[in-house]
């Protein structure tokens, strides 16, 4: 598995527009398009306020596991619009089954943007009448809300002596957190694979990548990441229950790193972030564990702060890992800021202050706990609070 | 039962010193002494790493249920400090008895300040030295840290047509979370009360006052609330099993009153806030998820940071809601700032504009939400996020 210069699969697509969601010309419509049906599989926000195009994609995934375009607006999220929003779903899938000349039910929709507005459907068409078909486009910008840089990130992996391209991109950058969503994320790859099996994946992996993010606490009603294989590489069919033990892994860890990177370069972009912070929990009694502990030090506004102004406030840390249910081991807990062991065996340990601060004056702060009462590892990211998130939601308007 | 000049109950004396934990002659050590033994409940921290005063001041309590005196500094924690932690505890007690010629049983400690720092004995025997009784004393500034003001109130209730006061005083600006704690609380009163009524009232009334506060998120290793009873007004016992209902009932009220009364002080004063927030929750399904969605939505990054630029960007306060796993009924949603409608039936109002931005210019908004989906109701206090609270957070040293 290695990662590659960007690029969309084989039998790819995509199109950008402005359809007057965003002023100034901004880009604010996509769409991403196979040349034939491709295998689909989804996650979806766990907020009980489903936006309309999150409700209206899930039952459409959930039907067949087959999808051949997704289309996506920015600038208006069609959430808590009730059963016209649901409508407004419905009619943008069929105009553009319609325009692709494709089945409707292999269409699901997208949106991202203010709740609580209805969808202008005059918008939806205008869009929809530019919306093209290239190999490239800036469909990873069109996408984009409050984010301050494009998403996107390319792996090739071979299967059976096979090459195979996963290519992910996604926005976020407010309202992120777990569980789930946190995001729009859309993988495509022109591996062969069964539906099934590229569900079972994603469940699996986006408890590790986009679930371990957090930038502010809070779950948008719109989030899903959805992954569309078409099969044009042309590997033999990947099924869990037949393929090679190895084939199937080689898969999941190109699928794994797009899905991680995605979900750090959302955290990394966290609005308003200066920095980018990394907490790898170790020797927990649980994975689940060791990513409740791990999310509990980036989602923990203190260290945020603390980050923010730099300071060696461990005791902030050891608050964050009590607050959690995870075991614990009171008189065996170390803690360390990049390589320097801050804490060990519950004991300040008195480090060169100078090294300290060097470390804390990096734009990438990585911590390390060990808990030291199993054998389980687990990761978060996530960003400090600075005047600017403040700022930024203090001002946003609708 | 109605709220009088602040005064301390029959029998009640206290005194402040300047220890030495803060700089400049600020006092940093208190006491709060009853004439004779008092009943005594407490509540504490659910964070695993409690602090040393707390793990001991609950042991103390959990033997009998009595007190007679309550030992508190400021400026250092005494928490993550391990066995050694423990001891200084122990000593600090013991000392405190010895000045007060009392059985070292009825004494408890109580610490709040900088984490993971070892309890400076010299400066406990100093404050020690200075402490003295007096019937008034600034006992209320001497606890605190961060905050900006004093927190204290008093009530009075009749009890089988006997007056009882009940005193409370609280400290707490920063890391102030459910569950519990939040903060260090002490409540006087010269009822005559069984200690497992007034356990059961305390555990009880907690979960509708400091628990449902919130600043930052952040639960404290050393938050406790103690009640002390002294039966100096000599009114008939009040017992859980035999008293009149309605004599308990006035009581709890009166002890209801002091807590949230200390509660919404606390989440006034939360850290670098402007403005102070009410949530209040109605037809709910349930007490506890009515207490859950106005919780959700107090502590909010998202919505706190939009109450502190004046927006009415309800979108946020329903992704709140959303998030909980309260029952919601997703068409019949009703949020209300102060009486003005901003959704009614899952559908936008059209308020006025000027109104709503007057309401929100405020320095205390209410916000009222009404699920439909049953008759229970419960409020949150919590503040806005604002530069400051960052500020604060980012330069705060230990």
């Amino acid at each position: 598995m290695q990662e590659i210069d960007f690029t969309w699969p084989k039998g790819f697509q995509t199109g950008t527009a402005h359809a007057g969601f965003k002023e100034d010309q901004q880009l604010d419509m996509a769409w991403i398009v196979s040349d034939v049906p491709a295998v689909a599989a989804g996650v979806y926000t766990k907020n009980q306020f489903q936006a309309a195009p999150v409700q209206f994609t899930k039952n459409l995934i959930n039907q067949n596991h087959k999808l051949q375009a997704i289309v996506i607006n920015s600038g208006n999220a069609n959430s808590f619009t009730g059963q016209e929003g649901l409508d407004h779903a419905d009619e943008t899938h069929q105009l553009a089954a319609n325009k692709l000349a494709i089945d409707p039910n292999l269409v699901a929709v997208a949106s991202t943007g203010v709740i609580g507005k209805q969808l202008e459907m005059d918008k939806i068409q205008s869009g929809l009448e530019q919306l093209s078909l290239a190999p490239e486009s800036d469909i990873a910008h069109a996408i984009l809300t409050t984010d301050s840089c494009e998403k996107k990130t390319t792996v090739s992996v071979m299967i059976a002596g096979q090459p195979v391209t996963i290519t992910g991109i996604a926005k976020g950058s407010g309202m992120i957190h777990p569980n789930m969503g946190t995001t729009l994320g859309f993988v495509t790859t022109d591996a062969n694979i069964t539906g099934e099996t590229l569900q079972g994946l994603l469940s699996d992996l986006i408890q590790s990548s986009f679930n371990q993010i957090t930038v502010d606490g809070c779950m948008s009603t719109n989030d899903m990441v959805l992954v569309l294989a078409n099969g044009q590489a042309e590997n033999a069919l990947i099924d869990q229950s037949t393929t090679q033990a190895n084939d199937l892994a080689d898969f999941k860890a190109g699928l794994k790193a797009v899905l991680v990177a995605l979900a750090k370069m959302v955290a990394q972009d966290g609005e308003g972030s200066n920095k980018f912070v990394q907490a790898t929990v170790v020797n927990a009694a649980s994975v689940v564990e060791a990513n409740q502990v791990a999310r509990a030090i980036v989602g923990s506004n203190l260290i945020k702060a603390m980050l923010f102004g730099e300071e060696n406030n461990w005791g902030r840390i050891v608050q964050a890992i009590g607050q959690t249910q995870a075991q614990i081991s009171p008189n065996h807990l170390d803690i360390f800021l990049a390589d320097v062991p801050l804490v060990k065996d519950s004991q300040k340990v008195l480090a060169d202050q100078d090294q300290v601060a060097a470390i804390l004056a990096q734009d990438e702060i990585d911590l390390t706990i060990d808990l030291h009462v199993g054998e389980a590892t687990g990761q978060a990211w996530g960003c400090d609070l600075t005047y600017k998130y403040v700022e930024i939601n203090a001002a946003y308007e609708g």
